[in-house]
């Protein structure tokens, strides 16, 4: 469903705080390894869990934000058709975003 | 609201499996990171995301599993108030990974 | 993997009170299909939806505690293989109600 | 936030097929109402309130669908920031949804 992806992506302006959020979310999963491995109380574990998934998930919907910003809104202007594909595309995105 | 800490969590049989998961969630995390940095189609790297929160909540079903079968069940062997204090604890960590 | 539903469920002391929520939860789709009706703007229609799972996800919640302080815990009391057949169909439906 | 309301929401040509789906979840919920009043087995309860938040979300994603398609895509056409803004207003939609 693809069309075109010779275009930089939609988060190119933010790519160094995305990149960067993504560098704390890897320091906080680590931060469970070693609470797991320190035996901490399995709540606070799961605490900890449920703050990743939060960020991961904001992560997420800012990407969906500047791809339907950039690339489906470029794709709507080349054609009705190819609009409607990428959206399709990115509907997709959310609903399995929506279940995980 | 916590009663006692002072065992080793429930998760302790199943630790090093555990540690593991963590750390292969923790190179997925890297593996988006990377992937926003090479300008990686967005599509793609929600899909990663969606792996990685689908992981993370397997991870804190199998956590919430071991707290029950062993934290919840020793509380509620020393009373039923303890028992009913660890239970309500794990329904509000149930609560925060529904919502996260 | 259900062991012995003779009892009545462990929700039983609450049960007029989960049954008035629901029929508020009823009322509030039923709210949802008029507003499309009356062609009310998405944005509005899918605030209220989101409230909804919120609801749902509570009554849930409420549910999962209440069998896991009888169903459960009087499975375990019977027998240690009793009560993690019990636990294991709980940690089951925990996994569902986090996808859904 | 919201720009322009004058016009018929994004869903009118699956208006009828929504609100058709929207009367099926109000009879699954009045079914779950029913199991409750019946006692039944808490689980069974668990697995019907989950396959309501399934079918929910999909309504959801396909009112977001419809409301990218027509409205978000229509203040685009109109300017930038008109687009920009319906666009925000529908990503923190999207997060509610994700959240719920």
């Amino acid at each position: 469903m693809k069309i075109d992806e010779s275009q930089p992506p939609g988060y190119t302006a933010e790519k160094d705080a995305l990149a960067k959020r993504m560098r704390r979310i890897e320091g906080q999963v680590r931060g469970v390894g070693r609470m797991i491995e320190e035996d901490t109380y399995c709540i606070d574990v799961l605490t900890q869990i449920s703050a990743i998934n939060a960020a991961l998930h904001a992560v997420g919907v800012t990407l969906l934000h500047d791809h339907m910003s950039h690339c489906v809104a470029d794709a709507a202007r080349e054609s009705p058709e190819a609009g409607e594909a990428k959206l399709a595309e990115a509907s997709a995105a959310i609903a399995r975003l929506i279940k995980s």
